[in-house]
């Protein structure tokens, strides 16, 4: 097996691998235990941004300590990174929403699903995380 | 936008699903909040298996609640589909090893980064909730 090495990212290459993903997992704690549902996300400076439902249970959970995980891997060649956001959620005013719309440019949170999703949140990070897993190039050529 | 559809997907239909993709993440709740952790996964029956290294922070929490999520998104299309296991983890004997590679075929969970991963973990599934999002016929014919 070729050999892989796991390096900690910076948290401005946390963003930028933030950055090339659009679906992210909202990881938060309920009642039945630790669960996380798959989002499609924008990132508005330093704020990831998502939309959900008016009766989404999430609006429950949103303002407990939260987190948000986004990871990436080639299946090929088994190198890929993650990042962890931990922090704490929140509902955005509508007011806000064409402001966040000109920061995240092209990467508009799009509902996975049908329905009105019309209550926007954010998660403001309270700490960010991240490791790549990268082929050493002097393994990689063997 | 096309129309999107959103259906609950059954026990089996849920498996049908994790057989099909290789990273998942464990969810779990420590002290600074919930937190997720993608790991390269495999089925063996019901359990769902990984292997991590002997000092990893993991197996402090693998005993208490926990949760596994996989989900695959088609860009696209918009369609996809997403499986949260809630259960309880815990650390499997090298005995029973041989047993579930056997179980799991071409599956075989191969850690992410290098390290010794000599610590076999299994989840044992208390509840599992999958759904899927497809785009009707008549409007993807549109």
């Amino acid at each position: 097996m070729t050999q892989r090495v796991l390096e900690d990212l910076s948290e401005a290459e946390c963003f930028e691998c933030l950055k090339q993903e659009t679906v992210g997992r909202f990881v938060f704690q309920e009642a039945e235990g630790p669960a996380a549902v798959p989002v499609n996300y924008g990132v508005a400076g330093t704020e990831i941004v998502f939309r959900i439902e008016q009766r989404s249970h999430i609006r429950e959970v949103l303002t407990r300590p939260v987190a948000f995980e986004v990871d990436h891997a080639e299946a090929a060649s088994g190198v890929g990174w993650s990042v962890l956001i931990r922090g704490a959620g929140h509902e955005i005013g509508m007011d806000r929403v064409p402001g966040l719309l000109r920061q995240m440019g092209e990467a508009f949170p799009r509902p996975w699903a049908e329905g009105v999703h019309n209550v926007w949140v954010s998660i403001t990070p309270r700490k960010i995380t991240g490791r790549r897993l990268t082929v050493p190039y002097v393994a990689a050529i063997r």
